[in-house]
């Protein structure tokens, strides 16, 4: 770290570092941080770019680049029932910006503050706008949510609403100065770290939605060697999305697009009542929208049994740009 | 991790995945990847971004960017005396081209064998091409060495030869094409890990030096609240140096230049015996270059004692592009 970088790091981000002295034994400053990972933990760690123009439409503020990566990341940590631990900011700006570093970390800081995670490293250089975050989280060991522990006949849910980030962003793509609840749910998505926490040891399987329903849960029915039938009538969908899009399209949004970070998981249908009512006391609804099968690939049906096709499978952001 | 981007990783990486089965307990493919950290150890964590043309010349082979990248961010975990525990990779490249990722893949495979630091996890998206690490490493809680504990009358001490790489990039800044040891020594760092795991418990404070000795010396008098004064007659400069450029271009490029990746530290005079033995044992020499002082910043002297002055005060990644 050059000296001229360790002092914009040191004037904007200082204030959030030590902010768990128990577990941040030293924080940036230094070659490395030290971290004191508790003993009988396990440390979750996932690593994440957003780029501009890739991941986030150009010209979005710093408030909510800084929003949507740390929650993006935050997210996975949510998937696997994991405990916000440290993060690392690797942080590409095309110039030094005071206005918008001072937005950035403000809105860094507050959301350290929020979801209890200290900033316990960093780098800072010069190109085109980009965001590296690596979080780390921690979990009992043994008791972290793997994509790979699905079974034939569990049932599979969902928290919250589907589709609305997507919805936000095509209001956007119209009119870059769209504003509403789905425009706002793209730009400002909620981890659901509580909920993932409160699951623990109650599910089967879990995987955040980032590339879409269809291509998330494929991976969960990949992981676990299963197949999922999902039964598109009852995909969870908000008032805003049915209103703004078509039912088909709405549907499909919620099937194929990514950027909700709610999560997908699966459990055993004896325990669908725990489910909702812990899930509901952490701040969201949950949906059962399936059930896993034991042949491969999720195949989308209505309630009436009768086969529903899509146009887009999943996001991917890599041939996006 | 959308499905194609996932299928990528898979196709290049999977195989340094699971290096470390006691340690990584799920590799890349879920959310997170789940690590286990020895009871009674504490976690180093750094994070280092490269981007092309800053960091590393435009059109540098895939073999050179992979070099250069892991072994400037493991420098950070002997700069404490780490041992390699785990690594993120994420990389951000401009197409999806075969034979470059094949190259960087191949150079990462032999170097997490040749270190013994598993890959648990990545991201991977398309951009001008840039690669940020997350290095993990482990060490006896309280053993790590800080950049905080020289003492007045401490030895200060460097590894290998200083200026090296500088020499190298200005010749490559001459003639693109140019080869040679110096040109070696900044394509391809040497990590000190042996060094400074074999100093621990031996030394009173380590750096790294990536922004000049003198800029990294001054890290260590500032978090040391001391001074240091250097006999710039004893800075160790290799043969390839002093043939290639004057003696006053030479001790300017050991002073003020980075990306050698050497270690600077300071210890006690009572140790200096053991110190040259341990560091030899572990592949390289140690050079006594000068003491810590009660006062403030980095003072050159001659051997006579006479005031030195150097042009340049440190290695300025950001203001360099």
């Amino acid at each position: 770290m050059s000296g001229r970088e360790f002092d914009i790091i040191e004037k904007y981000f200082a204030s959030y570092i030590s902010y768990k002295p128990s577990q941040v034994l030293l924080g940036p400053g230094d070659d490395c941080a030290l971290l004191d990972v508790p003993e009988g933990q396990e440390l979750s760690v996932s690593t994440d770019t957003l780029i501009e123009g890739v991941h986030f439409p150009f010209g979005s503020t710093a408030n909510i680049v800084a929003h949507r990566s740390l929650c993006a990341n935050l997210s996975d940590l949510a998937a696997m029932g994991a405990c916000p631990f440290a993060f690392t900011l690797a942080l590409t700006i095309p110039s030094e910006d005071d206005n918008w570093l001072e937005e950035f970390s403000a809105t860094l800081g507050r959301l350290v503050g929020k979801y209890e995670i200290p900033l316990v490293g960093g780098n800072l250089a010069r190109g085109p706008l980009s965001i590296t975050l690596t979080v780390m989280g921690t979990a009992p060991k043994g008791t972290s949510i793997r994509r790979s522990g699905a079974r034939v006949s569990d049932r599979v849910y969902v928290t919250g609403t589907l589709g609305d980030a997507a919805g936000g962003l095509r209001m956007l793509a119209r009119d870059k100065q769209a504003t509403g609840h789905l425009v706002d749910r793209y730009y400002y998505p909620t981890p659901r770290l509580e909920t993932g926490l409160a699951l623990r040891g109650m599910v089967s399987s879990a995987i955040d939605i980032s590339d879409g329903l269809m291509a998330d849960l494929g991976h969960i029915c990949q992981a676990s060697a299963t197949g999922a039938r999902i039964i598109v009538d009852d995909l969870p969908l908000s008032t805003a999305l049915t209103n703004g899009f078509s039912l088909e399209e709405a549907r499909d949004l919620a099937l194929a697009a990514g950027d909700d970070y709610e999560l997908c998981f699966t459990a055993p249908a004896s325990v669908a009542d725990r489910i909702s009512t812990v899930a509901r006391a952490s701040g969201t609804i949950v949906t059962d929208i399936g059930e896993i099968t034991d042949n491969g690939g999720v195949v989308l049906v209505d309630r009436a049994g009768h086969s529903v096709s899509v146009k887009d499978k999943g996001y991917q952001h890599f041939h996006e740009a």
